[in-house]
């Protein structure tokens, strides 16, 4: 016969909820003192929830201060503590941002599918290639314009980006009429992207744990109308990680902040990193932020570009970011391995919008 | 100046090329001795190929077999082995397989989507869901009809299957008149399954790299019109060793081999495992047999699968194997969590094929 | 103002105590009633843990049943079941059986360093080869002489093993006088090695999971002194897993289950697998069985070994099992690669058996 | 029968030795004339390499382009380009600074072993913790004092650092004689680190591959006696990226760079990372430069910390560097779960020095 329970009143657990399981079915007096001091200190208390076999222990109070749960971590006699919700306030999908939506260039994410498109990296010796490749994406149906200017390399003797591209980036941008994305590593960097006239900085895979980087970033663009394209860090880590990087850029007054999975190491034996297009479900489950798919990274390689993108778009993605050159073979950085011609593009992206339209009508 | 070569006749590799790349600039005479001796005993002959730098060598003959390569590897001296080519006889692409189609129910893969759709597990208790279900696939649209006899189970203490199970399943088989697959895990299930008239073989993740099993079934199906399909192992392991699992079965003279991407682990946070369907275009370019992926199993919930299913079609997949239940809540095994609805099925099916078309379409 | 509670009685949990975590903070009385319905099934109830902000909900009973679990997780407005204690009965740490040691050949594995050793696979054209290995791990410091008779290959084409082996085996155990471990694949495999007096059952990596051998094993050598060497699966999946096949071996009535880390993919670029020597503690937090690590198959190359045997003892493990070879370059299998000389092998006996000793005189 | 050739001088083949293998058993004169042209562009030729069944072609010249190689992996007919030698100049074990030692604080790394101790997090309003923390690590046998000043957290209302702490880690340094290690994340850190007098610059895991802070750092320290202890990235990338890093550094004209295996993502259920103390030897074929583990991040608990450094003083690292605290509970940042009493260091101290001695007698 099991023994039953009256509970007079709510426990009056927040909504983060964290809950302490010890290693053994219950924990001595002195135990609970010890524990009951910690989250005194950060103005919690304990409430155990007793069982037959075993008792566990809710902490009550605005306990989402980390360093607390880190000292009972620390506790010998604990065996975990499970968190359940959200450790974000502004990205989370039932925050009061839930409802902003990001617009580019006059797409609004989640009810238009974006296409951004152009090159890896702009050859500042040979400018025609890019301002070729910005007319040519856009007849291919791209509503944003990709060109890279300083460029993140593994090798420290590779060319590394110039600023005279930013101008031939801006050049191509008035002539074609498309707002533009680059990259941008240093805080030199922001501030020049913005003086020309960037819509959209990238923050590149290597750079997205890069907490420097991000509060600068949402420090310069505060109260403006830019927007920051977030690529997925190169490690398979867990997605609020990502999510918590975009935070950095809201919490400075920015909303505008689009998550971009892009691969992650190890390699798939083939494609130059694990396609991750996948992870935009449980993104969209987590967080209102629009959803902007690099398949041209994920696969590395142009053969296998479109069917990565058209998956992305399967899956739910609000936007695809796609690598694009007149002439790959002329381009410098991964265009030679990765770009499309604006021939494959545009039947790509007619396919695109198709299986967009599939899904819209379907939900 | 750079000297020059000339080259005065074929250098007599074969197709396997194994290129031997030393630690050090060259190999000393001793070295060169050793490793000669060794792959004369396997009636193969050393070639170097000199450089300014550092020379490596290339081994002549009939080098396929694996103990001479291992013996070489053993060597202090050598940093590494490259080999080239294709491992698998039957299952490559350039094989003379390369023309077979693999018909299943009146579907040629390759030609036409080939849908499987049923329960994860037939409950012997409730015959009478199965056989709704197996109605219901049919309307939806699905061709195969799927149906889980014996199940492998982590827990030792959890159901296991029941052969009464075989006898539904075939009955709801000859009541819709649709072909059957089913998972077999031992040698007298493979008997019992064929004797009842079971048209696809399932390997399961948890067996994939049980070549003894494989063998048992290459064996048993040999001349017949029978296929199998394979599941990929739950590890994220080279694609080559996904195909050889299958040369297994085609060794025996059956090359109804269908290659079954179902995820791998570890996690995506999320997802029951981490989804594979991208590994389709790399299969496709080393391997003629078709590809069936698994989205049931991929993301291990209900909601995901309709967006992995269709991400896969994108990605070129021949066919989808999916679970569903006529009432998921009443199904055992994954179906609770895992099965769609036929409503829901049924709708992805429409889907599947118009991402299928258009596919077909394009290229 | 928080709100107080009362708690009259000890609410029920038992041991496993699954918490239901809704998606929203509160059930509807008709979720309620629904989820009532399925685990009154099980012969279980609900027990509400209400909070200010959401409320968890625990199942009270004996609620082991995987299927009522899964069918709830397939219930939609359910976004996790968190589970808490052991999943096995018998190879819990905490169970019966904790107190039961295993001992092979006169060691009492977590009492003294267990060291098996000896070849990958046993050639059968050149039998003196593995008499010479035999004696000579024995002169090196090993107390169990290893031989691989039958082998699991990728490659379909590849030597399969040999029966003859099986007597050239048990030939160097009567010479030596050392007990024999070597791997099963087959259920004919376990009978013959169990009638010809091997001591210990090897279930290979890629079997790990084959729950229909380890089923046919623990039948086989219920109530016997046979032991079995578990290896973990390829794949990085769960230790609950690896200790859950573990399971399978104990339920029948043996509990001589030794788990044995081997290294999984993916490979960590320069070793043959990802070395794994690292969950040994982790393991021992969950279960009593003794950790032999297998050092050979996770780095793959003879030099790479000692190393890794060594970070295993100092990892906590109980014993290890290395490839040894009197002539690795006349080996067959994985030998060439792998296997060290005597020599070799006696000095990282010595320097283990001194890492043991000052970790048991540490602790 | 074999045909044979006769190489009437040494194929120039440069150090690096780019081998382009075609899909196709040979090259079209089309294809070939195009390959040519690009190399040609770069100062190279082109060697087919003839085959009775394939051919290959390497690159002779100074192929170390990138570009080219991009370019080049671009064209449709290419299957892949393997590349055989060093990515970097300065940091390969067979470089000019082969013979490079680095020192700190009177140790000389490769011949003693280095522990680096201390807390993560310096807490700037309990400074007495930090000085006695000091005293105590150095009292255990730390040879570096460990502090952070500025931390790096995922969540952006966390606890960033305070410039404070820097004055508190230099008093520590001042009273105990003990060089200090702190990390570094923006420029404005590294001048006012470097004016304090820190001996060693942490680049953090999050950091490991921002290569503009990398340059800025390189640029700061060249000439100085400053070291950089490089922490690997969270992904578990290829070894050549992280050694790359150190080039970063080293090409400056600094050559302190020590390379920090501290655990990747994914976790290992139990470990707050995938533990990479075995990537050591793979380090040290590679490259000169001493390795230092981290186990406290690797394991991320305090009683998992000694097992882990022990056992990458097995697998032959040059130095450790652990978490300590007098008084754990009291610590910050991950203190609380991470920090060894100094007790404990001690101990481990003790046992670390006896493995490293048990190894350098072996060798």
């Amino acid at each position: 016969m099991k023994s039953t329970v009256e509970i007079s009143a709510q426990i009056p657990f927040n909504s983060s909820l964290p809950m302490i399981l010890p290693k053994t079915p219950q924990l001595t007096s002195e135990q609970i003192a010890e524990i009951t001091a910690i989250v005194g200190e950060f103005g919690c208390t304990l409430q155990p929830i007793i069982g037959t076999v075993r008792t566990i222990y809710a902490i009550v109070g605005d306990e989402r201060d980390e360093l607390m749960i880190n000292r009972l971590e620390g506790l010998a006699y604990i065996d975990r503590i499970d968190r359940i919700q959200s450790p974000f306030k502004l990205m989370d999908r039932r925050s009061d941002l839930a409802n902003h939506r990001v617009k580019i260039g006059g797409v609004t994410l989640g009810r238009e599918l974006l296409i951004m498109a152009g090159q890896c990296t702009i050859d500042p010796k040979n400018p025609h290639y890019f301002i070729e490749t910005a007319h040519a994406v856009k007849e291919a149906g791209a509503q944003v314009l990709r060109g890279g200017v300083w460029k993140p390399r593994s090798n420290p003797y590779s060319f590394q980006g110039d600023n005279k591209s930013l101008d031939i980036l801006m050049d191509a941008s008035r002539r074609t009429g498309l707002p533009v994305v680059t990259e941008v590593m240093e805080p030199e960097h922001i501030q020049l992207a913005l003086d020309a006239g960037v819509t959209v900085l990238q923050v590149g895979a290597r750079n997205a744990l890069n907490y420097s980087l991000l509060r600068q970033i949402g420090r310069a663009i505060a109260g403006r109308d830019t927007a920051v394209l977030l690529k997925r860090s190169l490690h398979m880590g867990p997605l609020n990680e990502f999510i918590s990087a975009g935070e950095y850029i809201a919490a400075f007054g920015n909303p505008n902040v689009i998550l971009c999975p892009r691969g992650t190491t190890p390699t798939m034996d083939g494609y130059r990193n694990h396609p991750d297009e996948s992870i935009t479900p449980l993104l969209k489950e987590k967080t209102w932020a629009p959803v902007v798919v690099d398949p041209s990274h994920s696969v590395g390689k142009a053969i296998y570009v479109p069917a990565c993108a058209l998956a992305a778009v399967a899956y739910g993605a609000d936007g695809l970011v796609i690598e694009a050159h007149v002439s790959p073979s002329h381009g410098i950085g991964d265009d030679p391995k990765q770009a499309l011609t604006p021939a494959v593009l545009a039947g790509l992206i007619t396919q695109a919008h198709a299986i967009h339209s599939l899904r819209q009508s379907a939900s």
